[in-house]
C-alpha cells in the first residue's frame, strides 16, 4: 500500500512516470487502480475536459494536436485520449499525420493514450474517464478527448466532458442525416475542419439551419468555427470559442450540472459492476450460473425468470 | 393479464397488429413488456439473424432492402430493425431511398422498425435483442439488423447475432483506418458495395489482405461479394455467402456458441438493470442517493468509496 502512496504522491506532483504507470494500472483494470483513484480524487476538479467529436475523416486529430500546440505555448500541460478507433493518435496513422504529431510525443507537457482497444478491460466510458481524472489530478490544464460520437459507450462519454466540440467538413451530402440524428444536440462548439475547401459557407450555413431545429441548448447558442487544422488556420477562434462556452457554464450554473453528471454516471458504472463480480461468486457459483445459462439456451426457463430468480436470493436492505 | 396472454397468443401467430403493439411495449419500456418477452420465448429460436454493418452512406439501407425484396421473393418473412441513426428506415431518408423502400413498408411480411432513439428506454442493445425476439416469436423468418458497428452498444449488438455481413465502398481512403481497427474482426461476409464504382476489385484485395492479418476466424474464412444494391446485383451471391455462413455456424458448433452468447448478453444486461433499480428504493432512498452523489461531487467522498458503501448494505446471499 506503501507503494500505492508513492505513486499517487508521484502522481500529483506531475511526474510523467507515475502518471504513465497509473494510466497503465487503470488500463489493466488492476486491483490496485481503484484505491489509487480514490486517493487522487480530491486533487481532481481543475482541468478542462474538451471533447472533439466528429466522424472519421473529418480531421479529428489533426485539430487535436493543432490545439495541443497552441496551448503547449502558452505553457499548459495536454491530455489527449483518444477514443476513436480509427484515429492517429491509435497508431493505425498514415505517415503524414505521424509527421505532424512527432514532437508531441517527445513533449513531456503532453500525454497521449489511445483507448481504442475492443474489449477494454472494465469498458471504455469508465477508463475514459478514469485516465481524466488521472490527468487532472497529475495537474493537466486541458483534456482533449477524440470521438466518433456514435454509440452508447461514446454518447456517455461526451456526457461527461465540459465541452464538446463538433467537427464537420464541406461537402458532407449524406452526413447531414447524420447531424440531423443527433449530433447537433451534443455540440457546445461547432467547427467546420478542412474549410479551404469549395462549401465551406454552404456547411456553417446548414449547420445554423440545422441549429434552428434543436432546442436543447438553452441559452447557449453554439458558435460555429472555421478552420484548416493542417495549416493552423482558425485555432485562435477555436480556442477562444471553447473558452467562450467555459465561461457560460460557469455563470449558468450548468458545469455544476455537468460535473454532478460526471458523478452519477461513475458511480453507477462502479456500481453494475461490482454487483456482477459479486453476485457471481456470493449469490450463485460460477457453474451454477453457467447451468443457468445453458437451461435458457434449451428453452428450460427464459432471460426474465432467470434475472428475477437471481435477485429473489439478494437482500438489497431494509 | 388475459390481456397479455391475447396479445402472446396473436403475436405467435403471426398477426401483425400483435407484433406492433408488443413492439411498442418494448419501445416504452412498459412494465408488461417483460411478462410477454418471457410468455413468447419458448417459440423463439428459429428466425436467422443477420447483422449488416457499415459506415453511413456505404449503402446498407439499400442493400437490406435489395436483401428484403430477395427475401420476399422466396416467401420469406422478413424483419428490418435500423440501430443506425443515419438510416433511411429511421425517417432521415432522402427521397430516393423512399422511393425504393415505399413497397416494403406496404408489405405485411415485412416489418421495420428503427432503433434510433436517443436515450432509449432500457437501453438500446437490450431493446434490438428484445424486438428480434418477438419477430422471431412471430414467424419472422430472417432478421436484418442495420448498424454503423461503432461504439460498445453498437458492438454489443453485433455480438448477438448470428451472421454479420460488413458493407464496404470502393476508394475508401482513409476509411481502411477504420477496418483495422477493428471492423475486419466482425465480419463473417464482406459485400463491396456500389462496386459500379472504380476501385471495386482493388477494395477487394485491400480487404483480402487486411484478412490474412486477422486470425480470429478460426476455420471459416469470410467470402467477400461485390453488390450493386441500387440496381440488385451481386444479392443472391449475397445470399449465398450468407447461407454458406449459417451452414459452417451449424456443423462447427459456432451457432450454438453465438446463441448462449446472446443469451448471457441477455440475462447479464437485464440483471444490472433490474439491480439498479431496487437499490435506488430499497437500499437507499432517492433523496439520500442524490446527496451521496452531492458529497461525492464537493469532494467529501469518492466513488469508489460510494460505491463500495452502498453494496456493503447489500446481503449477496450465503
Amino acid at each position: 500500500m506503501s507503494d500505492l502512496n508513492d505513486l499517487a504522491g508521484a502522481l500529483r506532483s506531475g511526474k510523467y512516470r507515475a502518471l504513465a504507470q497509473a494510466v497503465s494500472l487503470v488500463e489493466r483494470d488492476d486491483g490496485r487502480a481503484e484505491r489509487l483513484l480514490a486517493d487522487i480524487y480530491p486533487a481532481t476538479g481543475n482541468a478542462r475536459i474538451v471533447g472533439i467529436t466528429g466522424s472519421p475523416g473529418a480531421g479529428k486529430s489533426t485539430l487535436v494536436a493543432t490545439l495541443a500546440k497552441f496551448y503547449r505555448a502558452q505553457e499548459k500541460k495536454v491530455g489527449i485520449i483518444a477514443v476513436d478507433p480509427t484515429s492517429p493518435f491509435t497508431g493505425g496513422a498514415i505517415l503524414g499525420d505521424r509527421i505532424r504529431m512527432a514532437d508531441l510525443y517527445t513533449d513531456r507537457g503532453v500525454f497521449i493514450r489511445s483507448m481504442a482497444t475492443r474489449g477494454f478491460l472494465g469498458g471504455l466510458a469508465r477508463a475514459t474517464n478514469d485516465v481524466v481524472d488521472l490527468l487532472d489530478a497529475a495537474g493537466f490544464d486541458i483534456v482533449l478527448v477524440e470521438t466518433v460520437g456514435v454509440g452508447q459507450d461514446e454518447v456517455e462519454i461526451i456526457r461527461t466532458v465540459q465541452t464538446n466540440v463538433v467537427v464537420l467538413v464541406p461537402g458532407m451530402g449524406d452526413d447531414i442525416q447524420a447531424i440531423k440524428a443527433g449530433i447537433m444536440e451534443i455540440g457546445d462548439v461547432f467547427a467546420v475542419n478542412k474549410a479551404d475547401r469549395p462549401g465551406a459557407d454552404r456547411t456553417v450555413t446548414e449547420i445554423t439551419m440545422m441549429m434552428s431545429l434543436v432546442e436543447e441548448h438553452g441559452d447557449w447558442i453554439p458558435p460555429i468555427v472555421k478552420t484548416v487544422a493542417s495549416t493552423n488556420q482558425g485555432t485562435g477562434d477555436l480556442d477562444a470559442a471553447i473558452a467562450k462556452h467555459f465561461e457560460h457554464l460557469q455563470t449558468s450554473g450548468e458545469l455544476d450540472r455537468r460535473n454532478r453528471e460526471r458523478v452519477r454516471i461513475r458511480i453507477e458504472t462502479m456500481l453494475k459492476e461490482k454487483f456482477m463480480d459479486r453476485l457471481i461468486g456470493k449469490t450463485i457459483t460460477r457453474d451454477d450460473y453457467e447451468q443457468l445459462l445453458d437451461d435458457v439456451l434449451r428453452k428450460k426457463g427464459n432471460p426474465h425468470d432467470a434475472a428475477e430468480g437471481l435477485l429473489a436470493r439478494i437482500s438489497f436492505g431494509s
